[in-house]
């Protein structure tokens, strides 16, 4: 079978991690298509890559195998799980990477890996991504059940992280949220998601005014063009949330803002 | 079919962009291979993007699909566009990016993309790369005829850009030219064609001398090692252009230069 | 046949070198798997790319082909060969790239590249992992005999790199090294390889010591999470080497140490 297995770590490209899982994968499943979903997560950031794999994969086909591997608990006994969703299968620790699916996907079931007969050997205690995830993740290319790659797991028992939500205040026509994200471009997605946005809106004769590092922008803009270039604005981005950007300039350092900073919306009178 | 579809883009790896690229094309064309050709042209670079996918296109099968996402006007209402020509099929923004493309070889037909029934739905007004060209070029390579993209475009209606020719002076025996682009290594790429060099060269007895930021650099050498470790020389780089560099060494640092620095060649009498 | 190609090379990824190498290959051997090993070595670190290749190529199968283009030398007299060793195929400059290889596995032959049929043409004076490595590659993977690449080498007549190896003291129980890299997450690879600890580690009642730095890290952990965030701690790294390291953060920093720094082990006694 020729199936999709998308790598996203933590390692960066400097060193030859991702490639070696990528010839483990392959010995094991010559007609893998392997796909570099992102290895540019930041060192540990566990929230970052669970934000990042619950926007990606729905781009992909049903039955794409995911990799994720941001682990800085490898080696100690934090378990390994295979977790089948929306028709895709996600391999990752069991350390809240994956559990942003859990909150909103069709969870079909999870497994904890206990397969040892199609680990490496040996197993490093500093590389299970390499052992143990890729030799897996080939196998189920290769039409492994999931179901044969250990014991069922309630999905209750899996480790969530928390992400923070943005908070509503329907009266006052405000949500305060925060940046999550800074981009290549320097653009600062937020966690404010679209169908928040929407609810503000239902008001006509209003607009919305976005506060960010004391700085007031106005509206809510269609493309990035709208503003003049090095102008401020704000955005819904490509993954459906409320972005700060500039166009054809670099909002982050602009504003020298970035993860963790406030950004509030209101709703304002438009006169 | 077994297609290529190359990825030319601004994006950097730090983000999933690239990768969610990817799973569009392969959920639409699953036999196709993607090939990265550069991720990393500087933002919004349009220029720097012309030159790289006019150099490096060649080195791909006839029938392969280029796709050139350096895109700062995404979202306004520039065009998006199929290019055919030498035997490869090009999409990108309407910008520019592929009109390096248009002055030297043979174009058999341009289109404006207009077929929505194969963009992603909806359409986010940030990332065309992902809902349009993606799609459209995984149609391209599952055998969609180009024709069928959109209406024909005369290939004079297209943007282009300037790029800074050198200004050669034949009477004097002398070429004024200019550093376009620093690679990795910080070898330093002028925009002086072999073919403009070869016109100097055709007189006997004479050397050629070149200068920049006040350094004179004698002849144009056949390999880095011609210069001893760390001292700078001119070369006729892999791309065919005259290249300031040095043997293992960093050109660009060592000289405090990098685009837009002036670089000239003079003939001088041999001894 | 549907072949391996890994690509190893100090190129960065910021030009477009590595996608044309692949444009060359698929042009030739269009079924074939191109894997990026590793595009982050040093500029002309030829060292840093023999540890590597030699530490990696284990993880692809057998009748997997190697490219790697680490190559200060290029365009001199220096030889590009192939090598054919462990059931694997290595293409690389005559610059000791591939030297560690020679030390320790069985070599089936060695090769000068000579079959100027396969190079692209012309052959630039700048890029031979373009012109010549990749097309040559290609043609291997298409079926080509690697004795049909060029005369026959004793590979005593290879160049080899001097590798430091730690000094061992027996007597003492005590083995001096050095750190040969850092990886992106600041862990500090030494060359202390698990065999020489394993020596150390005979006698019982006794402990090891770590100095690095000034700093002393006791013992050798089983993985990152038995030290506290942020503390130091030396471990088996994935690559079978002594490592200094630090849960969750980057040890490079924390200690303000690199390559060519020294470590030394040594026995103490429990008490």
């Amino acid at each position: 079978m020729n199936r999709i297995i998308t790598l996203t770590t933590d390692f960066g490209l400097s060193d030859e991690y991702v490639g070696v899982m990528k010839g483990v994968i392959l010995a094991r499943a010559p007609a893998a298509t392997i796909v570099d979903l992102c290895h540019g997560v930041e060192r540990q950031d566990i929230v970052q890559a669970a934000l990042l794999i619950k926007s990606a994969y729905v781009f992909f086909p049903k039955g794409t195998i995911h990799i994720v591997v941001v682990d800085p608990g490898v080696g100690s006994e934090r378990r390994l799980i295979v977790l089948v969703a929306d028709g895709h299968i996600f391999l990752a620790p069991d350390n809240g990477v994956l559990s942003l699916l859990l909150d909103s996907e069709t969870i079909a079931a999870a497994y904890e890996i206990q397969c040892e007969h199609y680990y490496l050997s040996p197993v490093s205690s500093t590389f299970h991504g390499r052992d143990i995830l890729a030799p897996v993740a080939a196998q189920l290319a290769a039409g492994l059940d999931p179901a044969a790659t250990g014991p069922l797991l309630h999905p209750r028992t899996l480790l969530r992280i928390a992400v923070d939500e943005p908070h509503i205040d329907a009266g006052q026509g405000k949500i305060s949220g925060r940046i999550i994200s800074r981009d290549h471009f320097g653009n600062l997605q937020t966690n404010i998601g679209e169908k928040f946005l929407k609810s503000l809106w239902a008001k006509s004769g209003m607009n919305v005014k976005v506060t960010v590092k004391e700085r007031v922008i106005s509206g809510i803009q269609d493309s990035y063009v709208a503003a003049a270039p090095g102008e401020l604005l704000a955005i819904i981005n490509s993954r459906g949330f409320v972005e700060i950007a500039s166009n054809q300039d670099d909002a982050g350092a602009l504003l020298g803002a970035g993860p963790g900073d406030t950004v509030v919306l209101e709703m304002v009178r438009t006169q």
